[in-house]
């Protein structure tokens, strides 16, 4: 097994290739960031856009298995510019899906988001089956992504697995990037200032360690099931009750300024990982005291 | 009321523009053909890429309504070249999306397949929450133009009506396009040659007749709904029935070559048209006997 990872440099890319590397496996990291070669990790320097630098990387590594994790837009800015959002995601990554084809890999996973592909919840929690209407470009994206999976897997027999994120958060989470909602709040507060919230703090949402995400990751890569599959904690917490489990576990009390509700936001996100603990066996293993407390730790080491 | 109809000169187009100008509606048709203006109707010869052209007629003659008709690809031939697919209907759709906000469009009516965006039924007849999971990349493109849609109706207040047209036939349908098994039946019984059927016959579709499809058309233009509505008539045949019927009509006993199964046909299309009914007050009044010897009429004039 040789494994290419796209976009592997990044959050969750890199514990995905924490375990790739523990498991001796052989992975190739393409990304437009890159660091030195390590033991069965080699890191390739490149653009998503840059389709020949693609083939040449599948076919110089014989490269058998392709995690595929770059997004070249945020859920919060997507609707900004839908035609680059299209064409950077959709197009590129059916013209992955045609290398793939071509030299004959034997999985493809790619990585969606379980937090803007389905919409506001007509149930909770929500299962692979519930309705898709994403409030963002970003959920158009990745939902045009799984359905050309779909047809590719009919016509051309391409095994695919499509994980819905819920929202992973953890280590080496970029607290000023805009997105995560954890690390950026337990920087503010490390940084004695105010915690900002849109809406009223009762936006319910699913958060699970990326640790959990990259162990089912590996999962997936190894066991032979095509299918979509939610990947979350099962539960959610509102920002008011992440606020309060951040607030106790660095013994301080944060102020908080309340900001206009955003109108993409979805009220709320609940995933249904039944599906997913039975196929691959697998659950989350670091409940959200523990995940915090481990943020917090790797945030004051860096 | 200004209507503009973009793929207005096509076969469902041609329908809709009558009920307009049978209402006294001043209406503009923006296609790739055209032909001389007629009372209220006025044609304007351009491509579906030029977007200033496109803006340009709205401005000019005060647009108010669109109805958008075009689709640059056919679903048989939609999974060629998909990139293509996706920027000239689903990026061009936005970039008109676009307009219909900054020009304050009071109403656009996107014509969408019933016949692809399903995919394989998990029961019949489907009704608009069925899940949609295309076997083609035209219905994926049809069903991502729905949900941004969705989003621009949420972010800007767009009013939209989405039509899932089953199979539409009738007069004026091009009997050498390719798509439209009766005018292609018709045609070749007409001709005294073998009418070739992929697979053993029993496809089931959804036939209603275009001016059907049209008055419906007319009847969400009047009508401030928005939403998602299924156009059909409830009804299934197979293949085979269908060439019952036209047998029948025609008085002939025509000679058949049964074909290899294509694999993105899909089995079966019944399309639950309740709600449309019920919202528009509509329902199809052309039965296929007398819709098929409708275009038996008009291709033997032609």
């Amino acid at each position: 097994m040789n494994v290419l990872v796209l976009g592997g440099y990044g959050f969750i890319g890199s514990h995905i290739i924490d375990i790739l590397s523990k498991n001796l496996i052989k992975t190739f990291v393409y990304d437009k960031n890159s660091k030195e070669d390590k033991n069965n990790t080699f890191y390739i320097n490149g653009d998503f856009s840059d389709l020949l630098y693609i083939e040449d990387t599948i076919v110089k590594n014989n490269i058998t298995h392709i995690i595929h994790l770059i997004s070249t837009t945020l859920p919060k800015n997507s609707n900004e510019d839908i035609p680059f959002d299209i064409t950077s995601n959709v197009v590129q990554s059916i013209k992955i899906m045609d290398l793939c084809v071509k030299y004959e890999i034997k999985k493809f996973i790619f990585m969606s988001s379980g937090g803007t592909v389905y919409g506001i919840p007509q149930y909770l929690p929500m299962n692979e089956e519930h309705p898709t209407n994403p409030l963002c470009s970003y959920g158009i994206t990745k939902l045009s992504i799984e359905k050309y999976l779909q047809i590719y897997h009919r016509l051309h027999g391409l095994n695919y697995s499509i994980i819905r994120a819920a929202n992973p958060y953890g280590p080496r989470q970029n607290y000023l990037s805009g997105q995560g909602i954890i690390a950026n709040f337990v920087h503010k507060i490390e940084q004695q200032q105010a915690l900002e919230i849109w809406g009223d703090g009762e936006i319910i949402r699913d958060y699970f360690d990326v640790r959990d995400l990259a162990s089912l990751t590996f999962s997936v890569l190894t066991t032979d099931k095509t299918g979509i599959f939610n990947a979350g904690s099962g539960t959610g917490l509102s920002i008011n009750e992440i606020v309060k489990v951040i607030s106790s576990t660095t013994n301080t009390k944060p102020k908080i300024i309340y900001k206009e509700k955003r109108n993409f936001d979805i009220p709320s996100v609940i995933l249904d990982i039944s599906l997913t603990r039975e196929i691959f066996n697998w659950h989350p293993e670091i409940n959200i005291q523990k995940g915090i407390e481990n943020y917090l730790q790797w945030y004051r080491k860096n």
